[in-house]
Parts: C-alpha cells; structure tokens; sequence
C-alpha cells in the first residue's frame, strides 16, 4: 500500500521542526514541493531550507511542481473547489507514476496540517477519486498561533476561559458572541479595525519565527494605526506579508472565574 | 541578567519535541522538574524520559521539587490563587539560591506553554513580587489539540469557519454560540453528553502520542455511550486519563463558503 504522509514542518522557523517530522521527511521515498508565484517563493525556499537542513536520506527524490493557477472568473466557491482538484489530480499522478506500490509520498505543510490548510481536503478528492489506494498520515507541526503566543510570551486562553480562532473575514462581520478572545488568521481586511470596544488589547505579529519578525501589542485603541501603517510599510518592503493577532476583551464578571 | 525558559515539550510522544526545544533544553543551566503525586507520576516520568533522551549537556543541573498541594478548603478561585503563589515562590527561591546571575532556568512544560497551562501566570507571580530580575523565553510545543487531529487525520476548522477552543465546565454550560465547532479540554464532567444535537460528530482522543493511545469517533449520539465506558474503563486501567475532543455540528447554509 502506498502512504501519503503530511508532515507540518512549523510557521516559520526551521528550529519548530520536531524530531517526528525529521524522521517522517527522512523516511519518506517521495518529496513533492510546490513552486509558486513570487509571492510565496518564500514559502518554496523555506520548504527547501528545511530539506537542505534536515533531509539526510539520500535516496529521497525530491519532485517539484507548480501550483496551479486558481480561475478568478465564476463564483469563489468554485474557484476553489476546481483548484483544489487541479491539485488533487497532480498528487494521483505523483502517487501513480513516481510513488511505488510500498513507498510513501511526503508532503510538506507550512504550520500543521490542521489549521486553515487545505491539503487534508485535497488528499480526500483523490482518496474519493478512487483511483489509486493509499494509506495517510499526519504528523503536527507548530503553528503560527503558538508561534504568535512564544513570541509575545502570552497565554492563548485566560484561566478557564474559551478562545474562537477565526478568520479575518468572519471578524469583520462581528465580534464572536460566545467569546471574549479571538485569535485572527487570514486577515486580508485588518479586521481588527472594526473592534470598537475601547478596552481591548492586541497582541499582533508578522513574519513569524523567520528573520523578518515583527511584534506590535497593547490597547487595540492606540495601536490600530500604527499596525495598519507597519504592514503596509512591511508588505511594500517584502512584497508579502503573514500576520496573525489576538485580541482580548475584558471577560465581563459572570465569565471569569479559574478552571 | 537571570532567565527563566519555558519550554514546551510536546502532549505526549517525545518525539514531539521540536529541534528549538531540544536546544533551549540544553541552554538551560538548570532544568527544574516538578514531581507529583500518584495520578500524575506519569507527567514526571514523561519529563525525565525527554531529559534522558535529549539532554546531552552534562553541565545541565536537574534540580526535583515537590509541587505543593491545593487547598479544598476556601473559594476554588483562592485555592488556585494560593497554589500558583507557592509555586512561584519555589521558582523565586530556586532563581537566587540555584541559578547564577547570568544563567538560564529552564521549566518543561506539557504540550505548548500557551494552552490552559498556568505557568506563564505564575511567572507573572514571580515578577510582580520583584524579588528578583529575569527575562524570560517561550519555546513552543506541540499540543494535545495537534496531536488529536493529527492521530484523526482531520483539519481543526472547516473552510473559513471558526473553532472555538474551550473547557468541559464550558460546554456544560451550553453550546458556543457563534462556532459549529468545539475542541474541548479538561473535561472532568464528560460534557460532551450534554450536547443533544443528533447530526453532531465527535472525535475523540486519550493519552494521545503515548503507547496508551486510545481514539474513538463517529456521530456522537451513537460514540457517547462507547467514549463513557472506554474512558472508565481507561482510567481504572492506569489510574488516570488525559482526553480531549473535537465535536463539529452541521453548520447552517449561511455559515458555509470557502475561505
Ligand atoms: C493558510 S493559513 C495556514 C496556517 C498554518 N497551517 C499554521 O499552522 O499556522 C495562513 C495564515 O496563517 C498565518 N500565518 C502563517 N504563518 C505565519 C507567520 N510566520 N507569521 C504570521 N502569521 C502567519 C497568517 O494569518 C496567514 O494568513
Ligand atoms: C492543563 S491542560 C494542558 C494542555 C497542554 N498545555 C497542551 O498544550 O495540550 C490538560 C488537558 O489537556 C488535554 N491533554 C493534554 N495532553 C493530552 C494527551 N496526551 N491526550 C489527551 N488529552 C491531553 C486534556 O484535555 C487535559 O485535560
């Protein structure tokens, strides 16, 4: 039986590789990488950074492949759901023509697997393909959410309390109803500039874990426009930006309490 | 200037330990490491084992401490409160009698020191009280949350939806209201049965990276009965048990949408 193996490889730093994923990549007969667009050729390189350093595994073969463009015409939801099959069918065609029948494919996943990524689903197109049987596994990698907590030396959660991790978009569209804290990704709006309350604190960062790392935190308040103007500033000096914050709001009295 | 490290070592399989980990650990001038009682006699064990395995710096001194006991008597609120301060006092008196002015404390927590852990809080003890200088270091580890999708092969969150990360004594109180998806923690009360949602699935997750691992799922009307007896059955097995669970409901056609 063939194996896809995913491994999350961290957000940023090479050192968030754990001794699992090292061994999952040495142990992997196929590595396939993808190659994009300029915007995240800093994703490929630090993929390949990551094999250059810990790759010792001679007989791995390292594939690369270039993403596919995803179409801008129709709805998103189709947009993505065809990307996500153009992709698919790139993977049955690795596993077909260049996996053998015992062998493992290893695919790498900025952070882990489990947050935000799509490569999950886009394994479950070719498992329902039915085409060709693998086995899967997962190995956990650090996210940017702990990477953004380390950094800041913060708890995600106070004492007992919940915390919503949440996307960009979502927030723009109102604050969580049963939460007092939310941890924002993929925030392409700077949603945290429709949090009104006066009292909130943030906590932000971009470039996490990499040598272009930066830390903003304190009243959302007083630090609104100083992010917005540091991304802005970051993303034209980069020409890409990844930021990720949390915001916490006073629990009112009935919420707090230790647990 | 002193500095006090905290590192996280991962939620249950040594092999969690990140490459960054494993250095901070031997960076450490002192690594202290709390002994429990009976029930958690396995947290110990699981810190020592990491030592053995990847402490390799022989000028490293281990130093034992006894974590004090928490009072039943009082508020719940004041037990914590009284705990966290005599923990950090051992930290405070371990930082002047034991650790060099420029040395590095190091302290091994479970998973990732960011979730539901109380260390950072009581470090904050440490500083209020202003008896002594330090910077203090986070190092990210894996967290249980990681290692149940990893074992379930599942992504935490949907498409750009939301997840709510929360505790047993939460849910109990009522499902969140702005998340179709829980992750659920320390949870004593078995509050999973009470979510009544009959197109509810449950993924579910015990001693999670050990050689003890124990993962059931399903739709939860059918899985919660099995997970109850399981789990009983578990922890008079080894005296103890760790769980934690996603549960994901059927979002509503205006939830959905890709993102
Ligand atoms: C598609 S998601 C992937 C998340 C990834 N699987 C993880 O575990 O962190 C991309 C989002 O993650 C966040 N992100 C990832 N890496 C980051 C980094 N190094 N610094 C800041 N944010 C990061 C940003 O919010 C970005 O929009
Ligand atoms: C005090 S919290 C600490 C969480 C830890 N900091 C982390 O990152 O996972 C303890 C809770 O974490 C969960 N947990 C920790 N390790 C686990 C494991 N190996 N298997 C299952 N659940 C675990 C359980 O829900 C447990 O009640």
């Amino acid at each position: 039986m063939r194996t896809i193996r995913v491994i999350g490889i961290g957000a940023g730093n090479p050192e968030h590789m754990t001794v699992q994923a090292i061994n999952a990549l040495n142990r992997s007969d196929v590595l396939l990488i993808p190659t994009k667009g300029d915007e995240k050729a800093f994703l490929a390189d630090a993929r390949r950074d990551i094999c250059d350093r810990f790759l010792t595994n001679p007989a791995c073969r390292i594939l690369d492949y270039a993403v596919p463009v995803r179409r801008a015409d129709g709805s998103y939801e189709d947009g993505v759901n065809d990307w996500h099959r153009a992709i698919a069918a790139i993977y049955e065609r690795t596993l077909l023509n260049a996996v053998g029948e015992d062998e493992t494919l290893g695919l790498l996943v900025w952070g882990d697997p489990m947050l935000y990524d799509s490569t999950l689903r886009i394994i479950d197109h070719v498992r329902t393909a039915g085409r060709v049987a693998f086995d899967m596994e997962v190995i956990p990698g650090i996210t940017s959410v702990q990477a953004l907590c380390a950094s800041h030396g913060i708890a995600l959660n106070r004492i007992g309390l919940p915390v919503e991790i949440t996307t960009g978009r979502r927030l723009a569209e109102g604050w969580p109803d049963s939460s007092r804290d939310a941890l924002v990704m993929l925030d392409g709006v700077q949603a945290f500039r429709t949090v009104t309350d006066p009292e909130a604190e943030i906590w932000w960062g971009a470039y996490l874990g990499t040598p272009h790392e930066i830390l903003l935190s304190g009243r959302l308040a007083e630090m609104a426009e100083t992010i917005s103007e540091t991304r802005r500033t970051a993303r034209e000096k980069h020409g890409w930006i990844m930021d990720t914050y949390l915001i916490r709001r006073p629990a009112t009295e009935a919420e707090e309490g230790p647990a």
